[in-house]
């Protein structure tokens, strides 16, 4: 999407294959900032410190991990020590694990010769295959706000409200977005819609990058405390609601950013749809239930302090009294029986095994590899 | 109960009755000032800026600013200026509107000579009518934490985990607190707990008052943001909520801070008990649901910024981008279906008319006056 009016990747392979660039995403929304990964390491603090996240992005800057690793050493020893590295950076998201499997399984069979060459090609690969993804949700997204908005227009109404979560936008992915992307195919329609953003403490990736990045492309939005979600809800302000994925298991349950449940559960509350939009590489084949899904305990410093921007630039304050603890849980899982539906790349199905299974059959064969 | 050892009232009136002195929690938890509300006009100010808050102690406060504006002038005119400017200052509470009820049926059928004297000590009764109405509730309350304790005992577990969200202790009242008022008796009474601050955005009262009033006390505590409710109640990690109300309508609908509604629907889900603390003057008689309930919006710079300590002391910082408008609602309504009890000074009972009304037989007659 266009960042400044300009269209831009949130990584972007340098020509000479040193590095990849990317946006550093805790800066945003108070700086852009573009910085160079040039080496396994600095991929995988970017991923730890979270400059990168989202799924998609996450498994995709880890396949330039893999490529820079090997680029340094295409030994199997090598290979094996970066994939380990970089599987331990964030325990949530699947995506994570899925490129490094994809990767690993391209590059073991071949001599070493051929590893960096090949590591590279399928780090592209795996970007521009979330790109299509991405777009394919979009589409499948659009013609379901289509009618929402035809609906609307039916009883006089105005524009669709949609409720989004944290950030499944195009900075959560390569491009595009997951959540984001039947948004911004259907603005760019031209179907009138505003989305209620809903800050997601305490990292605030609704506040800080959804607003910025629906801001930059131009989509009325307004931003809400997480609190507000189950109130505008009840005063029927919300249309529907449309989240991304860390990990979909293969009943349907979702692992998303913390606070997402809380959601599901105010839209079953007041029959509003509650949808997941998630691209194959997040859905989990081996896990019969959300119930088995890690969920990554993060620093309390990120509850107990924020950042912001003051009078002296960006800064982080305290929140809270010195004396008392925080807890982090950084993700929950929302029951597939308060998903409404699922939009994948292959259209939208029921949130359940049998849905899932409807649109990806060749899961039955068992993961991994004929999925892709 | 203790600031610093020492035990304090959150509204003092002074000896020679030129003010009333409170504690200013907008500067807490990072800075302990007391302030002097010297006529109604600082009292009115220091309601709508929410140095004070809280249902009881905005009821409280209200009517020591009605008393400064007797002192001031004692004309039928200034009293119901009076009312009318302090009744002006927030919309949701209705302790506010009970207070400056209660004080001007008491003076209006006075002498003018005869209206301060009578204001400042009818102020005084209203405060400790608090005091004792939220131990009543503590007592009742710290009945059901005991059974809850016993409880877990019995199953090997350790001490009770209670949820709160935004702040019912006592700095919400005169003293001891709404929803903490159980806690405080139970945690002197020897029963161990544990008590999960949900931070409450925007305005934080939960991390920056709850949790400070906690540590004041010595009571185990940890804060999390909103978000992370739902994932708590998930885990078997929550025992049962206790929140406090804004307005209670006769139906057993609540109002409250918003994201109230969001942790009720949580309980419900994983089978929490979600109760209610609420003294009578909370309670509003007048209105059949919660849906009359005026719900206050107030300004977006409460979700646009937040405040906090930095390096150079406290102050406040953006939180999102410049061209993202944002919306406040400050409240919500939690139906009376998702709450599992109400516990009032005079006891537990269904959040329904016939369970308040099996507590309250003398509200049947009408609103006001009987009920007292």
């Amino acid at each position: 999407m266009n960042i400044q009016g300009r269209p831009t990747r949130t990584i972007r392979p340098l020509a000479d294959r040193g590095g990849v660039e990317i946006i550093d995403q805790t800066l945003l929304p108070h700086r852009l900032e573009f910085r160079v990964l040039d080496d396994l390491e600095a991929a995988a603090e970017a991923i730890a410190t979270m400059r990168v996240r989202g799924a998609p992005l996450i498994g995709a800057t880890a396949a330039y991990g893999l490529a820079l690793a090997m680029i340094a050493d295409a030994s199997d020893d090598a290979l094996r020590a970066a994939r380990d590295r970089l599987l331990a950076t964030r325990p949530t998201a699947v995506n994570l694990r899925w490129a490094l499997e994809r990767m690993q399984g391209r590059l073991e069979p071949l001599p070493l010769g051929e590893r960096a060459e090949a590591a590279w090609t399928e780090a592209a690969a795996i970007c521009d295959e979330d790109v299509a993804l991405n777009q394919a949700i979009g589409r499948h997204g659009m013609d379901y706000l289509k009618w929402h908005h035809a609906r609307k227009v039916g009883s006089g109404a105005a524009g669709v409200n949609v409720m989004t979560h944290c950030n499944a936008g195009w900075l959560a992915t390569v491009d595009w977005g997951t959540a984001l992307a039947p948004v911004y195919l259907a603005h760019d329609a031209g179907i009138p819609l505003h989305v209620w953003v809903s800050e997601t403490r305490p990292r605030n990736q609704g506040a800080a990058l959804t607003a910025w990045e629906l801001a930059q492309h131009g989509v009325p939005h307004t931003v809400i405390a997480d609190n507000a979600a189950g109130h505008l809800m009840r005063g029927g302000r919300v249309d529907l609601v449309i989240v991304g994925a860390d990990r979909v298991a293969a009943n349907g349950d979702v692992a998303n950013k913390i606070g997402t449940y809380l959601k599901a559960l105010a839209a079953r509350d007041n029959e509003v749809p509650f949808l997941v939009a998630v691209p194959g590489p997040s859905i989990d084949w081996r896990l019969p239930s959300g119930a088995e899904i890690p969920i990554e305990e993060r620093a309390a410093r990120e509850v107990t302090h924020i950042q912001g921007r003051g009078e002296a630039g960006v800064q982080s304050v305290r929140l809270t009294p010195e004396r008392s603890p925080a807890a982090n849980p950084a993700f929950d899982v929302t029951p597939a029986r308060l998903v409404s539906g699922l939009i994948t790349e292959r259209g939208l199905c029921a949130a359940s095994r049998e849905g899932l299974l409807g649109l990806y059959p060749e899961a039955e064969a068992g993961w991994p590899g004929t999925l892709q």
